[in-house]
């Protein structure tokens, strides 16, 4: 049986504030610093491996923070958690996005089915699916194949499908993988869904609206124009479209679609890329064996994350060293800085994913914390970042911990050599010396040309980016997130946080304001 | 004559310190609220206008800052710098972007040529080769007119000139003045080269060459890679290419270019938007006149920064209300939330502009400063970070405050009716909903429901995004940050902070490593 109880009332928390952090500047300087990188390595999924050598840990802030996993029971917690509890104790909910990947512990039956069974049989209907309009069997009124994908949907339907469409994109045109383009309209702002239908071929293109619950505001107002704009075209919009939803939402057997596939109520929107939500657009794009090597990165993934010792458990061990950057370092922000072109969108998935589960002011019991949770989180690719906001990073007055990621190899494959180097050789070059340049820092008598260093970084290095390692990557961020929350004892599986707005967006729909509202809509010409 | 003096030097900002912020739940609500939305507001140019009601302050605040403008001198700084002081004083520069779209003050020489009649002939030289391209003049080898513009730059010849044409291609093609396509790239990853190139039709490109030294690593080695694809399509590279450089780098008068155009060391690359980093690129894609209508904004935009009453002056009072934000208040970071689609890339603008501006440790003399500069800058566009981070920003331990921008207008005029409204109206009414969201909050028994409200926010109104309100956006931004910089006695035109990664890179490259670097090296395979 586990216990919920927050981080400053544990002993091995106090503990872990008493303990003096790795000194960078020395520990990552000379041989020892060599050693080090070799040392404070675990492996991941998929080839991948977590390397946190340029953390400010030792033996002894690692010590501490073991003990600190023991205390916060954490090991326990996530085997809770896929073993069907009401983790979500909010919105009184399962937690099941694991499950859409794999049978990590008991089978759990909920709404009288087993979970297991119905994320696989969605997989399985959306392969027969995906298949059949590969295949031709499923066309357009006139016969014609579908060409392209388009996803209406928005936050967690769409910021993770899009970051893996973009992450897989051209490793599938290398590898003939590649089925349909995917496009996806998610803003309100007209211009955005009348941009992306300008630039798209709608008589051969297959639409895919996501919306769990039926109703989201925007997801239908995107429904409609797309509607608007197949009929003008004389289509028919029912032969054009299918719905990703729960089966009680007012989309699930609705005329409208060619075709439903199901998510349910224990799968948070932003841990829905790898249930029906990604399922269905990658499977459409990339075909359904691409979707399913994706779900066994992620999956060999969550079985790492189930191992009690943090050291061999690279969720666990990323999730502590950043509590312990939080809230006894005191950083409030951390970058994430692939250094791949695929992985431009990555970042911004994980700002959901990161900022939308910790960004809590209250525990698990709706009573209030008073230390601080989940940090602000921000990216862009490398070497683009480099030109750009690394200047105060390395310079500025406030610490940023980093988070890089790198891969040995490119995905297409196509590469030239200028200066005796390839463009791959650059690319790595410059993530190995980021991390000991912000680690080690370098001296000069002009301080404006200096650099202090001991500011931390951990790079997660895999050999390329694939379905499989980038399955395993994404289940690593979502259990670090998990976890954090874990300690923070807070709820990472509601978002109580986006209501008020959305309620007050309805009253000035409904011209029913006053005071500041009515003066803002006003200006704003509403 | 003005004097550089350190913020926390300054007896006004001690004042400050001194002075209560304002309640937001209080002075947000009733009619006090509706009084203060009508009064916080300054006029900016092209019609925008900048309005601070939901900001944390309040007459004595606003005394306070004004005081703190008067002893900083930074109207009096403006001047200095836009009559051609050598403001720069790291590199020992100019900082003449404000002149390449008008003329604010004194004529200033430098080199030997006035240097407005420079950046004017650089202009009207891009302009007379844009027309010539769109009138066939100018055309490939087999006397076709160019389609494509693809322009090869990072940092500062990326961000920008990528941010203004996603800003103002739909406005263009639904204002016939959309001429060509713009493709950018940027990552020395080779993915990104190689996906640009295999999307585009090279026979009908024109490439963009963009670096001031000439000797950008990323840019020179994604030149080879596309003089590699022309050469492999059977065309010679030198008919293909321009080049935006300065007179003095190899690129200048190089056979290897149809022609090219200037900039030089007074222009830093994060302010060369409206240079001929931007002018060529946007002149292409959009005709000479629209950018010089963006050149227009941004110029009246900057008459208003050079107006000593901080109350009339935008740049002024937003700059100084960030200040008392990070300095006094203890923010840490800001998001900027455009709810316009087509500025989703303006967030990733400001975040080099600001960052790699002001994320300094040292003052403009090489000494250390003591109080925080800088800020962490992200964003993304409205309503998508709705569904995303803003959990964190309503419901967070922490306060981020917020820069909204908002049009009553969308650019393409295309739009639908759901439930009683437009998209327009709904992405309006949800921005006016959520200023009033995090500055009022909403009391609910239940803690996790319950929002606490006194989060700051600021919106720019405009009527519409066009190329002359784009330019006065941009103009706010970078007149902001310059004065912060003044506030804080940092030089914000250097980025020496950049330059460590580059040496050591090079020595990886060269296999010249030991320690950390070289096991970082070995397990990235270079």
């Amino acid at each position: 049986m586990v216990s919920w109880n927050n981080l400053d009332t544990l002993s091995s928390y106090k503990e872990l504030a008493d303990v003096k952090p790795a000194c960078l500047t020395e520990v990552m300087s000379g041989d020892n610093g060599a050693e080090r990188v070799k040392n404070y390595s675990v492996p991941m999924a998929a080839g991948l491996s977590y390397n946190y050598a340029s953390k400010q840990v030792n033996e002894n802030v690692l010590a501490a923070l073991e003990k600190l996993a023991d205390e916060a029971q954490l090991a326990d917690k996530f085997k809770a958690l896929y073993n069907g509890e009401v983790v979500n104790t909010g919105e009184k909910r399962l937690v099941l996005h694991h499950m859409t990947r794999g049978q990590l512990g008991d089978a759990v039956e909920a709404d009288g089915v087993d979970k297991r069974t119905f994320y696989k049989t969605q997989q399985e209907r959306i392969a027969e699916f995906a298949n059949k309009v590969h295949n031709g069997e499923i066309t357009n009124a006139a016969g014609e194949k579908f060409t392209t994908v388009v996803q209406i949907g928005i936050g967690g339907s769409d910021l993770g499908p899009r970051a893996m469409y973009i992450a897989l994109e051209n490793w599938a045109k290398k590898n003939n993988a590649f089925k349909m383009e995917a496009k996806f309209i998610s803003n309100v702002d007209p211009d955005d869904a009348a941009a992306v239908l300008a630039s798209t071929d709608v008589a051969h293109s297959i639409f895919v609206l996501v919306s769990k619950s039926g109703t989201t505001l925007e997801t239908l107002t995107n429904e409609s124009f797309v509607k608007d704009a197949l009929k003008k075209a004389g289509l028919d919009p029912s032969k054009h479209m299918i719905a990703v939803t729960s089966e009680t939402s007012p989309l699930a057997k609705s005329d409208d679609y060619l075709d439903a596939f199901f998510m349910d109520d224990y799968i948070g929107g932003r841990f829905s890329s790898t249930s029906s939500v990604g399922g269905a657009v990658l499977s459409l794009a990339f075909g359904p064996e691409v979707f399913a090597e994706f779900l066994d990165g992620a999956a060999e993934e969550d079985k790492l994350s189930a191992n009690p010792d943090m050291r061999k458990n690279p969720e666990m061990l990323d999730a502590l060293i950043g509590v312990y950057e939080r809230n006894v370092l005191g950083y409030p922000c951390t970058a994430v800085l692939p250094y791949s072109q695929a992985l431009s969108r990555f970042p911004a998935h994980l700002q959901q994913l990161d900022m939308e589960s910790n960004g809590k002011s209250v525990n698990r019991f709706g009573e209030p914390v008073t230390y601080p949770t989940g940090p602000v989180i921000f990216g862009e690719p490398g070497t683009n970042g480099q030109h750009s906001f690394y200047q105060l990073l390395h310079q500025g007055t406030d610490i940023v911990p980093l988070q890089f990621i790198g891969f040995k190899n490119n995905q297409l494959e196509t590469d030239v050599t200028i200066q005796d180097s390839t463009s791959q050789q650059k690319l790595c070059a410059n993530v190995a010396a980021q991390i000991v340049a912000f680690a080690c820092g370098k001296s000069d008598e002009n301080l404006n040309k200096n650099f202090k260093g001991g500011r931390p970084s951990s790079i997660i290095i895999g050999d390329k980016l694939t379905p499989k390692t980038l399955g395993a990557l994404l289940a690593h961020f979502e259990n670090k997130i998990m976890f954090q929350g874990f300690v923070w004892n807070i709820n990472s599986f509601d978002q109580e946080g986006v209501q008020l707005g959305k309620v007050l967006a309805k009253k000035v729909l409904a011209h029913d304001t006053d005071g500041a509202l009515k003066v803002y809509s006003d200006l704003l010409n509403i």
